[in-house]
């Protein structure tokens, strides 16, 4: 594993890591756009954003199926990128080759952006489905190069 | 922190971070299979998987307790292994004795294993709590060596 | 990125994500005291811990507003900190100016800290709008930094 950090596959992983991790920090801001906009909130100190009165205030305490699905998308994302980064950042110590790494590394990326368009926008299945399944393999591919490469129990 | 990278221990905690990881991602394929057989789903767009009749499929946006728990489960991994991970890869840097390292590296992942198999059937409690409780004090431990080898505020 | 692993800006790095991680464990003990506290369970097993009685515990199975408090707290904290902490490793492997690192990480560190107690008390807005966006820019401007000092698409 010497000198790998210093290796294009660790800048390749360093840069799509980055961008994924971003677009997955989006989805706290895009929540926070849905429970402004459809007055959706879960805390009483959040209620008092738009208005004063107490009734008003009582009736955005509710639940939003918008603000939910954007929350899934959210929760779907660190059930899976964070286990890519975690994956890709050991895989990237192991040397592959730079085109099998940037394969592995785009195809998950390219992956959880459909996945977030299929989850917010509700596309028919199977396209969330499709793009979820595709990401987990190209991390079981990951780990697999991991665990054949450096296994020591 | 020199070559550290390149040590036993590295290779270890690579080993074992898989591992851990891989069972986690497994719960998302379980949700899943939860989800299928008990006809219980999140999004209009997946009711359509197994019927096309818009009554029948009004009644699979449902929750399932036996989907709940395969969530709750995989939440409290998100909660626990992902600390893990991020604190074994700093102690891994610090240098610590294989055996330590390994015996760190064991006990909470198989208490990991323990806790799903605990969480998943129902065993009485203690059982999950105790399972835990001992990869907290993992967690803990491997943090403990890291802030007293590198301490820089 | 040569030898950058050696550096005061790692050992830092270290340092401040341990804190941050520690702060994030801390969450779940939490929750189960107010869960204690309140009685007020998610799995059938749990209820067992304080009363025998089979009504007594169906009673138990309830939501609480103090323990789904914190837990939206520690989901936050899953959903800030992680990505603090990958962007945050390889923000340290590009070689920052020591202070301007430390600024950083301090800055986010703190501002989860002021995060948690204005989300747990439930302090009025915008204390914890705030501390929540302070988080994000810094670890944007981390982020900004990895990808113009690596870019490799």
């Amino acid at each position: 594993m010497a000198d790998l950090i210093n290796s294009d596959v660790f800048l390749a992983f360093s840069t799509y890591a980055t961008i994924v991790i971003l677009k997955m920090m989006f989805m706290a801001p895009l929540t926070a756009y849905f429970r402004l906009t459809r007055k959706a909130f879960q805390n009483w100190e959040d209620t008092a954003i738009t208005k004063k009165d107490p009734e008003a205030r009582k009736k955005m305490l509710q639940t939003n199926p918008d603000v939910e699905r954007v929350r899934r998308c959210h929760q779907n994302d660190l059930e899976n990128i964070i286990p890519f980064v975690v994956v890709g950042l050991l895989y990237a110590l192991t040397g592959p080759d730079l085109s099998t790494a940037l394969l592995h590394f785009r195809v998950f990326v390219g992956s959880r952006f459909i996945h977030t368009v299929s989850y917010v926008i509700g596309l028919p299945q199977p396209s969330r489905a499709l793009s979820w399944v595709v990401g987990m393999i190209t991390t079981f591919s990951m780990a697999y190069r991991v665990l054949t490469t450096v296994l020591l129990l």
